[in-house]
């Protein structure tokens, strides 16, 4: 059995729960992968860089200055300090960005209808080079930025990037995803904390998104969910960092997804 | 033979010689390993930050911010960009830190006499993973970036990590390590670009040093690479980026290191 981890971006930002986050991550048995969302940190040195973000139906727009700052804390900073604590917990992690060893190769999005800039829809996993490294001990630890084979380096999406990467492991070996942040779950009511959806089909899943019954932020996590899922994904769950164990031993309260 | 391969900042910070020296890289046939230097972009962006470069000795003391922006200069921005241009050469490049695998580990260097802060002196390089990697096809590119074992990343001079990997390496293959920047050798004059030592033996560079006919910039390679001599590599030449193919195959002009 492969564990796919996706870690959202706010427990990157928190070093306490992102270290207690970590240990637990030392802790899972078997092969695993981490895969890293960005946090604040990146919009933090846009800004602090005079760079101004360009805002399109809600998303930022993916400039050159822009995927020059991505690269540099999500593949940089982010990356190499993650697994640095990592190796301190005696778990062999190796950071990877989706150009090193061609691990992710993706295609720039079209500019049509919306040109979001320097963005990257996964392709092509390099399935051989992750089970590889698993089989020899290795914690692959994946930066959402991917290359297009040409040169190119383009900003993918997190949870898209688990997707991928769990749905072409899953040809091979056992898979479960787990996508990691700081809820329990999928929440029935964004104002209370404590609810969330104990399962969730994807029939559901597009009732209550008719209603307006699901955080528009999830939604794109579900839809990457109920993809690994589609691609034979054995598990796929949303629940909270602060239980991972627990997540991955199926000990612990979160929103397990079916098709 | 591996051969391992050290470019310098000013090639970096150059984009068609970078392109030129990568495609040459690409050519080499066998077994192969690139250290990049830093080049003038995070100098430039912790300006952009405000950080004040504090110096001492000629020297800067790499403060935590400074070690972030060294993090993600070096090991995001350069890194992955040269792995994206080596991958669309059909060069199969995986970047690391010496985080990554545990692939260089270090030691915060004594903070007596000086304190430089977070900057690390090589222990220990993973022949093992290198050897691997290599054999499986990849060309490892290595930012100068490591980390303690307990956590810590650290800032470690790219001229000492290519030494250091190559002298690792020579216990195991033979090794070639080439000390690529924008001069031909070690120039004998520094106002005559033309002039070069074609070789130089470790005795006639200390005496060099005493009269002071050696630029103090070339000093510190200069030991790199004598200490590599002394621990068994086989070759030790500093010359050209842009003639790699000739140093490599030693058609070139450029300075041979001798004991």
């Amino acid at each position: 059995m492969i564990t796919v981890i996706k870690l959202g971006g706010n427990i990157i930002d928190d070093e306490i729960q992102l270290n207690e986050f970590l240990l637990q991550l030392s802790h899972l048995s078997g092969k695993k992968i981490l895969v890293h969302g960005g946090g604040k940190l990146a919009t933090a040195l846009s800004s602090k860089l005079g760079i101004v973000a360009e805002m399109l139906n809600g998303r930022r727009v993916t400039d050159a200055e822009t995927l020059k700052v991505i690269t540099m804390v999500y593949a940089g900073w982010i990356n190499k300090s993650v697994v640095a604590k990592l190796q301190a917990l005696n778990c062999n992690a190796i950071g990877l960005s989706g150009a090193d060893g061609n691990s992710v190769k993706s295609e720039k999005r079209s500019p049509l209808p919306i040109d979001y800039g320097f963005v990257g829809d996964p392709l092509e996993v390099n399935v051989e080079l992750l089970l590889n490294l698993m089989h020899a001990g290795f914690a692959p630890v994946v930066a959402p930025v991917t290359h297009d084979g040409k040169g190119q380096l383009l900003n993918t999406n997190a949870d898209t990037m688990a997707s991928v990467i769990a749905s072409a492991l899953c040809k091979k070996e056992d898979v479960q995803l787990l996508y990691c942040f700081e809820k329990n779950g999928v929440l029935k009511n964004v104002a209370d904390e404590k609810n969330i959806f104990p399962e969730l089909t994807n029939e559901q899943t597009e009732e209550l998104k008719l209603i307006g019954k699901i955080h528009s932020g999830m939604l794109p996590k579900l839809k990457a969910g109920f993809s690994a899922k589609t691609n034979g994904v054995h598990r796929v769950v949303i629940g909270n960092a602060m239980q991972l164990e627990n997540l991955a031993s199926k000990n612990s309260e979160c929103t397990l997804l079916h098709l």
